[in-house]
C-alpha cells in the first residue's frame, strides 16, 4: 500500500507500547517480553470482521475498543494479568481520519486494561482486525474450562443479555427507554472484560469460560470440557436495570441467555466457597452431561437443552 | 457461520498442538506455554490477504505454507527457538475441501519449523490469514536490527531475488527454463525461514532482519534502525543458478536488490567473526545514515539510494 505498514503502525500506535513487561515493542521484527518467573504465558487471538462483528455505521474508537476488549476478556478467562498485545490490522485504504479514531480507541483500551501494544501488522484488505493478546498466570494455576466437579455452583458476573439489546438498538429492531440507550450501546460497544475478577479466582474457581457466544452455548462448552451436567435456573440469571424495565420480559431473558458478546465470566465455585461481589449463582453442577434450563418462557427450539 | 468456530478448529486442526513448551493447546479460553526460565518471550504477527500476497489460484496447501513460514521468518531474525503460533482465519465459506487442504499445508508448516498450532479463532469474511508466533531466546540476546556499527560486515543468507521470480513465474510475466520453474516457485510458496542461523548468530551478529520488503527496503530499516550507513556491492548479492541462468541478468539482480519474500536474514558481522555457511558477505557499515549500491544496471527512480 501506498503508505507502508511500519509507517502506518509507527505514526498511530507507537505511543501505546510501554509497560512492565516490555523489554521491546513496535519496530522490530518480534516485541521481546518478560514473562515473570514461575509464571505461565497465556495466548488467545479474537478476530473481528465487518459485516459480522460490527457494521460500516460503527464509530472506528469503538470497533478498535471492542476488539480489543474481546481478546482481553480470554485473559480474563484463565484468571491470567495481561502482558502485552498485538494487533493485526487489515484496512481497505489508509483513511487517515479513520485510523486516527481507530487508534483512538485502541489507546484507550491499552490504558483500560493495561495492556500494551507490542507489535503488529498492516495490510490492505477487507476491513479485519485481528487481536493477540499475552497474559502471565502462576505456573498450573490458570482457570480451565474443564475443573468443574458435581456440587459446584456455576456463577455468573455483572448482568447479561445487554450487548444483545445493545445490538438489537443498532439495528434497530427494538426499541428502549430513552435513559437506558446510553447504557445499552455502551455495553454493547465497550464491554468490560473481567480481569480483575478473573485474577480473583485463582485457585477458588473449578472453571472458567467468558461469555462471549452467549450464555447457554458458552455453559455448552464448559459442561462437555468439564464431562459434567449444568442446570440453570432462568429466573436467577441476572438481569440489568435497562432488561428489566422492558416490557417485553420474555425478550430480555432471551437475550440473556442466547445473546453473546457480554464477556462477563461464567465460573464454577465449590460450595464452600465464597462469593465475589457483583456475582450471582444461577445453577449448579451434577453429575452426566448436558446443559438444562427451565426456560420460563415460550422455549424456541435448541435453547432448552444442549446435549 | 454454520459450522461455528470450535468445530472447524478441532475439525482441521487439532493434531497441530502438541510441542514441548505447550501447557494447553486449542480449545480453552487461551494457549497456556511455558518459557523456559531465564528466556524472554519473542512474538510476533504476520497477516496474508488473498488478492494482495497471493492469488485466488494459489494452492490452499501453498498458502497455509507461506503464512506461517513469513510469521516464523520473524522468529528467525531475532535468533529465536518456536514454541508455538496461533491462526486467525477469515474465510469466505466452510469449504471443506479447501480448509483440508490449507490444514495440511499448515501441518507441513508445524513440522518442518517445530511450531505448534497452540490457538485461534476463525471467523467469516474476504480471506485473511494471520500468524501469531511465540519464541523464545536467552534474556537479553534477542537479535534486533539496532546493533550495527562501523566496520561491521552485512551479510545475507542463501540467495535473493527467487521469490520475486517465481510470484513473475506465477503472473506469466517472465519466462524461466523449464528445469528452474519448480524451483523458482517453490522458492515463493514454501521459503525456508533461517531458524537455525537465526538461533546461531545469537552472541556473534550485532544486528538482524529478515528480508521481507526487498533486500535494499529491509537494509533501510536495518540502517535506520541502527543509526548507521551501509553500502552494498550489487555485484557479490548472491543469485541462484536458476536467476544466473537468466538471459536478462539486469532483471533477476532487481529482483535480488528489490524483490520481496525471499525470507532469507539479513544480519551484520563484527570483522573478526566467523561467516556462518550459505551466507555471503555483500556489503559494509558505515559511520553516517543511508544506504548506497552501485547498481550495475540502470536504476529505476528511487533504488539508488535511500536517505
Amino acid at each position: 500500500m501506498a503508505l507502508g505498514e511500519f509507517e502506518l503502525i509507527y505514526q498511530y500506535f507507537s505511543s501505546y507500547g510501554a509497560g512492565a513487561a516490555v523489554q521491546l515493542g513496535v519496530g522490530d521484527d518480534c516485541a521481546v517480553l518478560s514473562v515473570p518467573e514461575g509464571d505461565q504465558l497465556v495466548a488467545s487471538v479474537d478476530t473481528m470482521v465487518e459485516g459480522r462483528h460490527f457494521t460500516e455505521a460503527a464509530f472506528p474508537e469503538d470497533v478498535a475498543f471492542r476488539s480489543v476488549a474481546a481478546a482481553a476478556s480470554d485473559l480474563a478467562a484463565m484468571g491470567a494479568r495481561p502482558l502485552g498485545m498485538t494487533l493485526a490490522l487489515t484496512v481497505p485504504d489508509a483513511d487517515e481520519l479513520w485510523l486516527h479514531a481507530f487508534s483512538e480507541g485502541v489507546g484507550r483500551a491499552v490504558t483500560a486494561f493495561d495492556l500494551p501494544l507490542v507489535g503488529g501488522d498492516t495490510t490492505r484488505g477487507a476491513l479485519t482486525i485481528s487481536v493477540q493478546v499475552f497474559g502471565a498466570v502462576p505456573a498450573g494455576q490458570a482457570l480451565l474450562r474443564s475443573g468443574a466437579g458435581p456440587g459446584d455452583r456455576l456463577c455468573v458476573s455483572g448482568f447479561l443479555g445487554d450487548a444483545a439489546a445493545g445490538l438489537a438498538l443498532e439495528q434497530g429492531t427494538s426499541t428502549f427507554e430513552l435513559s437506558d440507550i446510553e447504557y445499552l450501546s455502551q455495553r454493547f460497544y465497550r464491554p468490560t472484560p473481567r480481569l480483575t475478577l478473573g485474577q480473583s479466582l485463582l485457585g477458588t474457581a473449578t472453571a472458567c469460560i467468558d461469555i462471549s457466544d452467549g450464555l447457554l452455548a458458552d455453559v455448552v462448552h464448559l459442561a462437555q470440557a468439564s464431562g459434567v451436567a449444568v442446570s440453570i435456573e432462568s429466573s436467577r440469571v441476572p438481569l440489568s436495570p435497562a432488561l428489566r424495565r422492558l416490557q417485553n420480559s420474555e425478550q430480555a431473558l432471551r437475550w440473556a441467555l442466547t445473546g453473546g458478546d457480554d464477556y462477563e465470566l461464567c465460573f464454577t465455585l465449590p460450595s464452600a466457597a465464597a462469593l465475589p461481589p457483583h456475582c450471582t449463582v444461577i445453577g449448579k453442577i451434577e453429575a452426566g452431561e448436558g446443559v438444562d434450563c427451565d426456560l420460563a418462557l415460550g422455549a424456541p427450539p435448541g435453547f432448552d437443552h444442549f446435549a
